[in-house]
């Protein structure tokens, strides 16, 4: 685990080789992160900082919320920095591409999929 | 959900319309359930009519297995019918590929290349 040094508050995030497929996966099997997930690769075309938690709407609470980020970051899914009292939020595409190449793509594109489809009541 | 019509103890599984990204995710965030995947994914190329439990070893009781399985095959993964008291198990590779082009195919490169990479401890 690395710590942001230049933060009083450590954000602790796994290391490239410390991420295991099987916590990616788990952290991407939640609705909510999905979300947040879909929002953050949109964002990357943009190629700013990322976004902080506030621009991503989410219809929970506050500390639901922040444990979902947790999650993403604990997994190596995203990257967190704090900007002030902010959290800045970016995908670690590269590192997942690197260990899984075609994986967060496939899974934002299966996203997408579902999406746009009609939910099946059953 | 459709059962078994041919077996007096039914297996519910999703319909394909009914199978969601979440629940699939969620079923391969496990290294148990990966492992069954993997090797009816291996199982795939002999087109037999799947692998029952028991040629598919792993290193837990009867019972989490069985639990693993119903996972799997709850969530759209993998189909199970009775073959007399077994159960044989096949990935619902064609479901799978047409609602998540690609996916499935990703997750698998993605738990080989992490089973040939070396183990970090942190």
């Amino acid at each position: 685990m690395t710590t942001d040094a230049a933060s009083s508050r450590p954000l602790a995030h796994p290391e490239r080789a410390e991420i295991r497929l099987e916590g990616v996966l788990h952290a991407l099997s939640d609705p909510i992160r999905l979300l947040i997930v879909r929002q953050l690769a949109g964002d990357d075309a943009g190629a700013g900082p990322g976004l902080s938690c506030s621009q991503i709407e989410l219809p929970v609470t506050k500390s639901t919320s922040t444990h979902h980020y947790r999650v993403l970051r604990e997994s190596g899914v995203i990257q967190q920095i704090y900007r002030g009292t902010a959290k800045l939020n970016e995908l670690r595409r590269d590192d997942l591409d690197a260990l899984f190449p075609g994986l967060l793509g496939s899974i934002l594109g299966a996203a997408t999929a579902q999406a746009e489809r009609p939910v099946v009541l059953s």
